[in-house]
């Protein structure tokens, strides 16, 4: 198993840090050699560069350069700005720029051109289609918006790995979710993010909202409000409910499973997992790989293992933990019930796991190192000592990303108009994932598809959609309602 | 002043009332003669007729007809399908059609073509975009959607004509009114269709997704619960808040008046107005007449004036009615009050006001008749007796329509990033819009523009977020976050 040598991200300068550089300086040669040669002394990566303006006496060149972070791009252009005759006139942030203005936008599906277009879209035309709605509302899952529309409701109170940064902060990543909703499956997602992060306030503002949408995904909420919040939902609202922080976790987590066990060429029921974290995501891995058919689960939090009798830092969901998993009562830190573990998955923070640790597990040991940006363990170290190793980053092999879930799996939910997303929907999501990986393909670099491979979204739409009518979450052949007098 | 004959809708056919008969016939000479003149003795207006298919045996048609309404549509269709021979295939509704899967979608700004892609709108990228708002809120008005975003809050309680049909019923109007705000504005709006009447939880609600979005427009709440939410949210939100159903009427009704006072040559001070209706539209427009310089309003309902010392059907608004309005302190039934009237206001019912009030008016009298879509008196009837009458409806002259505000006046207060809509920019926009009709253009029958003149919404856009400016509702030169590190 190998790795692109400082690949990570704070090593190496990434696009995720590009700058775009206006600077004007005298005419003479050699002056963009020293320019140059000031930025990669800074360590600074330059791409393209482009004449804005020249005359005989000075020029203006825009100068794009990637760097590490925040920081270091500080650095790049503070060395640029000491530099004796230059004057730097602008920089561009390429990340900034991407997000000016917002990144969606409605667009209308038909063009208005005149008063007959008017009469139909809007009054006195939509007075037939609204009667017809409220004589049988079913009808507006044919005639509305609510068809095809989900929206991502979020708090602000866990967002990425950023913690609780408030709702304004948080819609620029319910934004970029809305982006990969219709990019990768033709949904059409709204954020609505709430200046609230009272449980009932939550339930109550979502439950108003329900009637323009024909689902709600649920996003970086924190734990443990987010299992209430999600619960109580499912059962008040006829529409489908997914926190995707917990679910969509878990699908792509068992999809890379499924793979990986076909590598290690181990069964399920087998396996010794101990999942590290007992968060959102945790709980949900842990739940669904219940479902897959693995009985030997030992959830960690900070003070170790969750048992039988500990009475430390519980909480309800650690009770549940304590009660549903760890059937021979492991007790002790992390490290102790390492031992003979198949499966190390890590949804904590980073450095937690060591050599040490993972030297102790079972043959051909499988981890998936996914708090972002920092793993539990750094695949540098893990390399020589694992099977199978995953993260949460694209600048590894292997990485376990949501996105390939949730475009696809509310596709199919909403093509199918289920009510709900249970748990053999979720199980066939993460089947449709893990068989998009061809066995010709399959390998120890390779066990979870690109999200750019499209195919793999159409697979799991119809998985789940085929899912939801036989589990009863969806009526197969539903009345249509006429879309005539 | 002329009219169209017979061009009120319910009385000759109308492309609101479109169907596409798709029918299947012998292919003899003759049949398509017997099949128009069967369509047309029932009253249907034939438009485009295509081939579908056709072989020796039989020949498939798709006859498009434009019927007066539901019924009238339908008896048109059972007229063909009772013809001997003819088979109808199938029926398409113009109308509904433009509604099938809803008439708005989420556009992504950006295309996203590969993993730098995703690394500038998401993770890792937008970590930065979001840690940039939390620690400087002002620039969620640069870098998200907030901008440029109405959230349309409907409860379904007055729904144009239809009254209380609920969130579901009330969406396809919502979705009408989110295209005319792209269309004509520019701005993007999205449906918020409440799942309850309960003014609390309204205010809740909207104010709990208030962060995502930089204004609220209210829509098709019933009166008087419109007041109270309206007033509790422009005073705890720091975004703008609008009902279009009280303010966008006043506005454009406003609009209208300007424009009618230059014909007939009076001053506003000097004018006697009667006020027919103190819903929503009632009592908004009576307070922009006030604004106006308006002294001597006198507002009815159903009971007839309301003045001091009346006690018969009062509620808090009729109560500020009688307080605010009504100088002589009139009283009786409408006649009563007409005497000498210069302007009528109707925002009722249809039917409530006979050509024998309308003759007891003073010179030169103005009927606005806005019931739709029944006017409180018959065009027709009045025709001969006032010197300039609008409707709110298309197939009269001079439709006071309140889509000739609400894009614009959303678009200059968000490009003003204005945090309030207060009087002066109510006014404002109501003088771009009089002032949209040319002095040489002014006439009878034209005192209020054409939406599909879209010059009137960067008029109108322009005077309203000068004026915020200039009211204090806005800060002329903010301080523009920088897009850079």
């Amino acid at each position: 198993m190998s790795r692109r040598a400082g690949a990570a991200e704070g090593f190496v300068p990434t696009a995720t840090y590009q700058l775009t550089i206006r600077a004007q300086y005298p005419n003479k040669p050699g002056m963009l050699g020293r320019i140059a040669s000031t930025i990669g002394e800074a360590g600074g990566d330059i791409g393209a560069v482009d004449i804005v303006r020249t005359n005989p006496a000075s020029i203006v060149r825009d100068i794009t350069i990637n760097a590490r972070d925040n920081d270091h791009g500080r650095c790049v252009l503070d060395a640029v700005r000491a530099m004796k005759g230059v004057q730097v006139r602008s920089v561009y942030d390429s990340v900034f720029m991407a997000h000016v203005g917002g990144k969606i936008e409605i667009h209308n599906k038909m063009a208005l051109t005149g008063r007959s277009d008017l009469s139909r879209v809007y009054t006195p035309g939509v007075a037939r289609v609204s009667m017809a709605i409220h004589r049988e509302p079913e009808a507006a899952w044919t005639l509305t918006v609510k068809k095809n529309s989900v929206a991502i409701v979020s708090d602000g109170t866990a967002v990425l790995g950023l913690g609780d940064i408030g709702p304004l902060a948080a819609l620029p990543v319910m934004e970029g979710k809305a982006m990969l909703f219709k990019e990768f499956g033709q949904v059409d997602a709204w954020p609505i993010c709430l200046a609230t992060k009272d449980v009932d306030e939550i339930v109550n503002t979502v439950k108003y909202i329900a009637p323009a949408f024909g689902g709600i995904n649920l996003e970086d909420i924190s734990a443990p409000r987010c299992f209430e919040v999600e619960e109580r939902l499912k059962k008040e609202l006829d529409i489908p409910v997914f926190h995707d922080d917990q679910h969509g976790t878990a699908v792509v987590v068992l999809a890379s499973l499924l793979n990986a066990v076909k590598l290690v060429k181990k069964e399920m029921s087998d396996l010794k997992v101990v999942v590290c974290g007992v968060g959102a995501a945790g709980v949900a891995c842990t739940k669904i790989f219940m479902s897959a058919g693995i009985t030997n689960i030992v959830g960690c939090d900070s003070k170790g293992a969750l048992y039988r009798g500990r009475d430390e830092g519980m909480n309800p969901i650690k009770h549940w933990f304590a009660q549903h998993t760890n059937p021979e009562n492991l007790q002790g830190g992390l490290s102790d019930v390492m031992e003979g573990a198949d499966l190390f998955l890590g949804v904590s923070g980073p450095n937690v796991l060591s050599v040490g640790d993972v030297k102790k597990m079972g043959k051909d040991p499988i981890v998936f190192a996914l708090a972002n940006p920092d793993p539990e363990i750094k695949p540098e170290l893990a390399v020589d000592h694992v099977r199978v190793m995953a993260t949460g980053r694209s600048d590894y092999p292997n990485q376990i990303n949501n996105v390939l879930c949730f475009p696809g799996l509310f596709r199919g939910v909403l093509d199918a108009r289920a009510w709900d997303i249970n748990e053999p929907m979720k199980l066939a999501a993460a089947h449709a994932i893990a068989d998009s990986v061809g066995k010709s393909e399959l390998s120890e670099e390779y066990i979870i598809p690109s999200v750019f491979n499209r195919a793999v979204f159409q697979r799991v739409a119809k998985a789940v959609a085929e899912a939801s009518y036989e589990s009863g979450a969806a009526e197969r052949h539903r009345k249509v309602h006429p879309v005539y007098i």
